[in-house]
């Protein structure tokens, strides 16, 4: 198994972490917890893949990516009564899974021929729309359109991912440094307390 | 007309009922009623064709589903007074519906090479995924996240297909046993009154 | 720019104020503003070339589709305080786009050969999908299917043009009918109140 593709699990599961304690949250029972865990963690690349005409999605075509996913559901079930404790590392990995589906999204459009700002776009969806279906599925608001400043940093990945490309940088580091930017300024953001503005009527 | 497509436009047509029936107490109007009907028999086989990459879609080349799926969520609209009366039957066809989407969903996806993980999975969605959108349309989270035992049938048979795929058996008759199985098991759940753990915290 | 584009991207223009503006009734911060602007605008041609396999969806390829609806989205977050005002031109602005989606929905359906009900169903969806994804990612039921006249027209419209290439005629004349027919119908209906029926139970 390559690196890069270790890191890509790593950021399902933490993805699958967030929706399965949503769904705790809402009461949703065993297969609620697997469905929520699983949607959030591939439902960005799903999309990305849908847009792209890259079917099946590649997060179906290698089972790994939903063994991973699932499995983390269940053992969210398992130790929800632990669960409050690790709220600080899950939002650390989650960004560092942000940062990777961003990258890799934005990449996978760039290669198939989307121009800069559908290549951005495709970049965010990938690594916010799982978190937009999960909120979806059991009627909440999504939090990323509400106040978390979770889309800035998304946008700035996939621009940096973006400019490298038309600069003809190599695409492994350029993705490496927008993923390390998303990153970055996700966690400036939550340590510094950081919102975008809400409009007045 | 074969005796599969008798059956599987019977599915549409059962799965429209519970569309309208839920657009009728969410006080939709006549379209609402019809857009509800049309995507909750046809959501599933929509979505496991988008995954699979099979567009445009079956059930939109083939007018018939629509127009079955439309002229169900008409009569329902026309004799909604009455409908208290057939629920029972409903949760029949209802089942027996389930199990034709999930043999035919897992039959399909396996056809395109599809991995035994995520086969199941395209399975599940195709027999719950119009459920889910229904759900989604109107605001409420989706019943077969909460409480119903609705997956576990539709798990265990997609199972069974695709195990019957791996030892090569005929796929006709593996796909009725996996139909049969999934119907069996949901009317002993209903029968039964099983429920899914709800996790704690 | 032809005509035809820049109708197209004043359809998107108009259809991304009425996203921004049910954003900032649910008090979305920026970012939520942008995403429901660009996913009414833009959600119903990503629909339908989703549904026709039409990969990657024209409004990705071209990006200025997304820049006039991103464009959009930031002038109604800047001048909020004045839109109360301008209602009457956007509903005429909005009945305008609706037509122009449901005829353009259509005749891409149809030439790339789907049958009559199916063809008029993807020319609806492109018309309404935007906004109906708009209503459930704010967690509202789409007021499509509750009360607003808005299905009628488009299914005429959907109809004709879908009818005029039964006939043979000349798809871009009867592209402006329908879409002529969508606006008149649309416009008849707000100003005499137009309602569909309710179900009872």
């Amino acid at each position: 198994m390559s690196v890069l593709l270790v890191l890509d699990l790593l950021g399902v599961a933490v993805f699958a972490v967030s929706g399965a304690e949503l769904a705790l949250d809402k009461q949703l029972d065993l297969f609620g917890v697997l469905v929520l865990a699983a949607v959030t963690a591939l439902g960005g690349g799903v999309l990305r893949d849908l847009l792209l005409g890259a079917t099946p999605p590649a997060v179906l075509k290698d089972g790994r990516f939903l063994v991973v996913a699932l499995a983390t559901g269940l053992i969210v079930f398992a130790v929800a009564p632990q669960l409050p404790k690790i709220v600080g590392p899950v939002r650390l990995f989650d960004a560092a899974g942000l940062g990777l589906f961003v990258a890799a999204g934005t990449t996978k459009a760039l290669s198939v021929g989307l121009g800069a700002v559908p290549a951005v776009t495709v970049g965010c969806i990938t690594g916010i729309g799982g978190g937009i279906a999960r909120d979806v599925l059991v009627g909440v608001v999504p939090v990323v359109l509400r106040r978390e400043l979770y889309a800035v940093p998304a946008v700035l990945g996939a621009s940096v991912v973006t400019m490298g490309d038309g600069l003809h940088l190599n695409p492994g580091p350029t993705a490496a440094v927008g993923a390390l930017l998303v990153f970055t300024v996700r966690m400036l953001g939550i340590w510094r307390d950081w919102h975008f503005p809400v409009g007045r009527r």
